[in-house]
């Protein structure tokens, strides 16, 4: 039986990633060192606070621990977000603030409740996948801005926007990930967070902020001011804030929420009815108990330090491996290492030979929606050790090398995009 | 500032649901008895084992257990739902197999993958509200089809078809829920359960079956050919069926599964991978768990007992509660009772009254596609003592009773639809 017939318009354009295709292979790899997915590591889950809680949780005094909940979320954890926004500048009242099953979960609502086919989204070059994604399924218009060490260029932006209004095309959202981007690790520049919430309001569109790295900065020269949100100065209620508990806390509890102008926030909560009805109930109340019994806060520094030495490492390796022409930003928080490599590099057609040498990354043309960053990869230094990390890098810098020696001909056709956070 | 110009249409069509207002009015309520959402009931729960289970599983020795997984869901668990399956009759593969974060979940995947706005779905009168929320966001024309005491009504499924055939609209998809249906109760019966197969592969249409009930029948002549699913006869590959541990584990666990033609399977997993990335990898293992653990097992006939005894408490108030002209089908299964009151009652309007006695319910137009339905309640036996239940249906008598002698004029217009299970 065929099914095309079946398929709605947005369905026949989605596409089975190559890098989940990549990853069932890698999976029978034997030895196989990841730097692909953006995954935590699990050596610094706290493990024992958390098989305390759910003990604790579960002793049944309360039946609403494994019951369904209210959509908005469990409301002492949407407390607890007030405090925890508060200390990163933004002023959040209870009817703004929604528990998301996952930052996932956020970009898809808003995709969902702001994006009618052909709206135009704007997005930095590279991007998140998973927010290219999202907003690719709704069917909107992904138009790439270029980005510069500190951040989204503001002249190309404007370029970009008025180009668009001479073709009588309005931008519906600007997509931006300020703190240690995915994938590049950059930091936007305090001067145009404010110039961006300026364009924001000269062009009337909003901005959808997606903040999951912005605690974990590694550089003592940066300060909450540099990683303070847009949304904190947002006085005219054109930004959409995301942000998550996946880096801090673990994935697993599918905890994250967004903050947004409350007839906003009322349409995210009315169209999460329809999709999940509620985020999980134990897990919100695991995250709340975890804020609430300090865990989080005695998280941070950790983590901090952890993925600090992680970058350094990968750093290192890198410098070492001369001759294979790798340039790069350094990170200063956050999960990955955006490297950029000469021209006659194909990261799409190098994954298979990285794969045997066993090495794995995200190629980087996955994360513009432009076609371009054929020769830039994404590589992820959280979730593996040092030593790993090492072995890896040289492994890559192998199969770099190798590439280069027998280059193949013309870069390979677009990859699909990749889901992976 | 106003946000409707940034509505996409889909959203400019969401509405609060009326009933989700009257339960943030009715928590403010002191002593309330809810018969409104399909909860079950927190006692039933297996707390010991769980706390077990999480205190095994969160000892660290496995990172995964707290980190993302895999989209299509965490492979054991996978595993376990063929052999649970294969029980109910269907022999799926793991290439049709998706874990889902709720049925709800699957609801929402199914729209997205399969309808364009003005695609016909097909809904029993009455419905589902998650699921006919779930198909009006995705902006499909929803059209009901009417039943009898043994379920969906052939003669009428064969006249609407039809006449939308005349009009020159294909039927996307049927949704219908055989077993112990969501709001009715109903049973399908078993010559029924082919006819509709067959007349899915006349029309060349796909027939989405919903089934967390199946497996919580009461009574004892009720045996597995009876609430065997439709998708266990579906050699053609007609069928999407869902299914789900809320009503059995747990609903906090969010874990619910799709079975679908492997076509089919594949994009539900690229289009889940863009709104959720995996469900709970905590809460998969959790479920998995308490399947091999034989928790599952031995909830089975607990909860067949307790809600039994919680119908029949229902059934016998409602005997005593001569006067009010209430009409039902007995439930032999599931979690509801529909009631059917005199014409001149309208459970919308009676609804304030109720409430302000102390008793909530759902008023039935919310799940009729076709406005009808004003007269019609849903009555949730799940959650609630048996003393609680006596006392409920007492307080809504007295309702209904202070409502027919002093009914209001028309019934009121249609409620906005309510997102609860």
């Amino acid at each position: 039986m065929n099914y095309d017939t079946f398929l709605s318009r947005a369905a026949e354009k989605m596409q089975q990633s190559a890098i989940r295709q990549m990853g069932t292979v890698a999976a029978q790899v034997p030895d196989i060192i990841s730097f692909a997915p953006g995954y935590p590591s699990p050596d610094a889950f706290a493990w024992d606070a958390y098989r305390e809680i759910a003990s604790d949780l579960l002793g049944g005094r309360d039946g609403g621990v494994l019951q369904y909940g209210p959509t908005r979320g469990y409301k002492p954890l949407l407390e607890t977000l007030v405090g925890l926004l508060e200390r990163r500048g933004i002023a959040a009242t209870p009817d703004q603030l929604m528990v998301t099953t996952g930052s996932q979960q956020g970009l898809d609502l808003a995709a969902r409740v702001l994006l009618d086919p052909g709206d135009v989204v704007l997005l930095e070059l590279p991007s998140y996948t998973g927010a290219l994604t999202a907003f690719a399924n709704a069917q909107a218009s992904l138009v790439g801005v270029r980005q510069q060490p500190d951040g989204i260029d503001l002249d190309d932006l404007e370029t970009v926007t008025a180009r668009l209004a001479r073709e009588g095309r309005r931008v519906k959202a600007l997509y931006v990930v300020p703190n240690f981007q995915n994938p590049t690790g950059l930091l936007i520049g305090r001067p145009k967070r404010g110039a961006l919430l300026e364009w924001a309001a000269r062009h009337d569109t909003l901005v959808i902020e997606d903040d999951p790295y912005g605690e974990l900065a590694f550089d003592e020269a940066i300060t909450a001011a540099d990683t303070r949100p847009i949304k904190a100065d947002d006085a005219a209620g054109r930004v959409i804030y995301l942000s998550s508990f996946s880096k801090t806390l673990a994935p697993a509890f599918r905890s994250a929420w967004m903050v947004a102008p409350p007839p906003l926030a009322a349409k995210f909560e009315v169209a999460k009815q329809a999709i999940d009805l509620c985020t999980g109930s134990f897990d919100q109340r695991l995250v709340y108990e975890a804020c609430r019994r300090g865990v989080l806060d005695r998280q941070i520094p950790t983590l901090r330090d952890l993925y600090r030495r992680r970058r350094d490492a990968m750093e290192n390796a890198l410098k070492c491996a001369t001759g294979i022409g790798a340039r790069w930003v350094t990170p200063r928080g956050g999960f990955f290492l955006w490297v950029t490599l000469p021209d006659e590099v194909d990261t799409t057609r190098l994954l298979p030979h990285a794969m045997r040498r066993g090495v794995i990354y995200v190629a980087g043309r996955a994360f513009h929606v432009d076609g371009t960053g054929h020769q830039t990869m994404r590589l992820a230094f959280s979730a593996a050790t040092l030593e790993r990390i090492a072995e890896g890098i040289g492994r890559l810098a192998a199969a770099i090398t190798e590439q280069r020696a027998a280059p193949g001909p013309a870069p390979a056709p677009a990859a699909a995009i990749p889901a992976v956070p």
